[in-house]
């Protein structure tokens, strides 16, 4: 038995929770930054939502809206100077995983001064973030209630994570509407990320009582949605209510960390723009069959909670991932691109039986070397 | 699908975890002081553990060790004019549900000044509480993960609930090894009370995810617990581990409040005497029986997850129960406490079925009326 649980955000899940709950927003200050990309937050309506709030509370916003799917390091630093020299108060991110992650930095950024800017990765901060409140536009990061925020380092090009306690949102306002007109494209591989929360928390050594409790709250309902996309239906705004608020629940289990489906997935992302839940789909079809093999207990019991066996999930996984032929890597970039796929790395230490370096080569290899 | 949440508090649940996290104490600031009862916290080692961590972090500490059980309001407020003369940067408690409530209460009396001590019920408070780190040593409040702090009204001997987010401790440190030689009388209540947390917020309206999955995750380890004491048996470390951490699950369900067993187990406890966890159970007994008949389905799958039909958890339950037969009020003593037991009560409307005052006066009078 065991608990051991820090998760301050409050959460607020309902429709026009925005717009209901602006009066919140006053506890942070008045003045404030918004962090966006340069469509979702504007298409949803969220970002005319969150000036509404505003003006109606009388606080001041400025609005950053330059942050692009996997976002740089230095595009983080730029909004979190920005958020110190307009002196804003708090910071409200608008969008998916990109977007609040990039945020969580800024907010980092704006009250900590670092010789490097790469010094945030070694998370030792001197001051608070500044307050963050983060509004969803996605199904599938859970970003919203994670303590982490994946930041491409602009010097290496690659993903890499802050995982700290000072990357908590103050307030996710989580509002489903946002997401009803995501593209079929988005829909699929969002959807494919919060399945795979679930999944690499559910089969993670470190699982632990929330892990394990979201995990089995949440897998069979984004599993029947990934099945009814995988048919080419369209959802529902009541499948699109249902997931959102999965991904919500997914994010609750990743905390525990992922596993070496997003760390080999990072590299197709980094390096041919796979879109993240594709990369690491494609990823998560072994690790389910890895654990067949090593973990068959815990592998039963997760076929039985999602409602379906072993070769119908992979079945429906398989028909949704959609990666071009063209993606692929010569052996010479394979070995480039490798370099932190440690044996002791936890994303394949934390795995059930022994993952290692060797086995991430092979089937990377197996799985994108090119012809 | 919803989900709102908001549970600030840090909680580690660790063998020897008030040694092994002495540093985070330091994060707190170097002068606290300590909440205690006058004698759980010395008896367990707990006090001593927090000593030696307070000293090893070089920071100073005062005692107040005057809390009883069921907590006057005006005893918090001395303890709460103690740490702000003394100056203390944060509190410490260290003890059950009493101790952690009281202390709840000074925090909040050591950083606001009220113009009746009563107001602190108001729940407008203009300050901060001071942090609070809780440490229990009984397993059964929840008391270390919920908003709520139930204290006697002075004026009225009444208890009195303040369930405010300025209630959540900041951190609460675990260990199972202070409950190890509670008595079988403590140990008895305590368990019944943690098994009313998760009953009662099964059965209520207000039940959430995080509600329903705490419960889920706690109750059929509670009930076999709660079989074995029935029986007779001690329980083993290993039990009391389960027992503690069973009893932080519960506190999880506890933020959506309980049902009228609570209430009116208050009054058996305010005027009687009776230990809480005994005071609610006899009205546990009647809430089962309530909702087999206004809310059947719910009502299955809770004995389903027990694992034990009925008239099995009737029968636990009951031969738990241990209620002096002197216990009784005369009809004019009803009337006069039951002034709160009004229809619109949250712990009635949140009862299935429609449970008034007539239905608390029957059953109250049919129980306890002096013949």
């Amino acid at each position: 038995m065991e608990f051991n649980f820090y998760m301050p955000v409050k959460v607020i899940t309902q429709k026009n929770c925005v717009m209901q709950n602006a009066s919140l927003l006053s506890d942070f200050g008045k003045k404030c930054l918004i962090i966006t990309g340069n469509h979702g937050a504007k298409a949803s309506g969220a970002l005319d939502d969150v000036i509404t709030a505003l003006e109606s509370e009388n606080i001041a916003y400025e609005v950053f809206d330059e942050i692009m799917p996997n976002p740089l390091l230095s595009i983080a630093y730029r909004a979190g100077k920005l958020a110190k020299s307009t002196q804003a108060n708090f910071i409200i991110a608008i969008g998916g995983g990109s977007v609040i992650d990039a945020a969580k930095a800024a907010a980092i950024y704006a009250t900590n001064d670092f010789f490097d800017m790469e010094d945030i990765y070694q998370k030792h901060y001197s001051a608070s973030p500044l307050p963050l409140v983060v509004i969803g536009t996605t199904a599938g990061t859970g970003s919203e209630v994670s303590k982490v925020a994946v930041i491409t380092n602009d010097r290496t090009m690659q993903k890499q994570s802050i995982s700290d306690d000072a990357c908590y949102a103050a307030l996710a306002l989580c509002d489903a509407k946002y997401t009803y007109n995501n593209a079929r494209a988005l829909t699929v591989s969002t959807a494919l990320d919060a399945f795979a929360h679930a999944l690499e928390g559910w089969f993670s050594r470190k699982r632990n009582t929330v892990a394990e409790l979201f995990a089995i709250k949440c897998m069979r309902d984004i599993f029947e949605i990934l099945t009814c996309l995988s048919e080419g239906k369209q959802l529902s705004e009541e499948q699109r209510d249902t997931m959102y608020c999965c991904s919500i629940y997914a994010g609750m289990v990743l905390n525990v960390g992922t596993l070496y489906p997003h760390m080999l997935g990072y590299t197709l992302t980094d390096k041919r723009g796979v879109p993240h839940g594709q990369a690491c789909a494609v990823f998560d079809l072994h690790l389910i069959e890895w654990n067949e093999k090593y973990a068959p207990d815990l592998a039963n019991t997760f076929f039985r909670l999602v409602g379906a066996d072993s070769a119908r999930v992979l079945s429906v996984l398989d028909s949704l991932i959609d990666i071009p032929e063209s993606v692929s890597f010569s052996a010479e970039e394979i070995e480039r691109y490798s370099h932190s796929w440690t044996d002791d790395n936890p994303k394949f230490t934390n795995v059930y039986g022994n993952f290692t370096r060797k086995d991430a080569l092979r089937l990377f290899t197996k799985l994108f070397e090119e012809a």
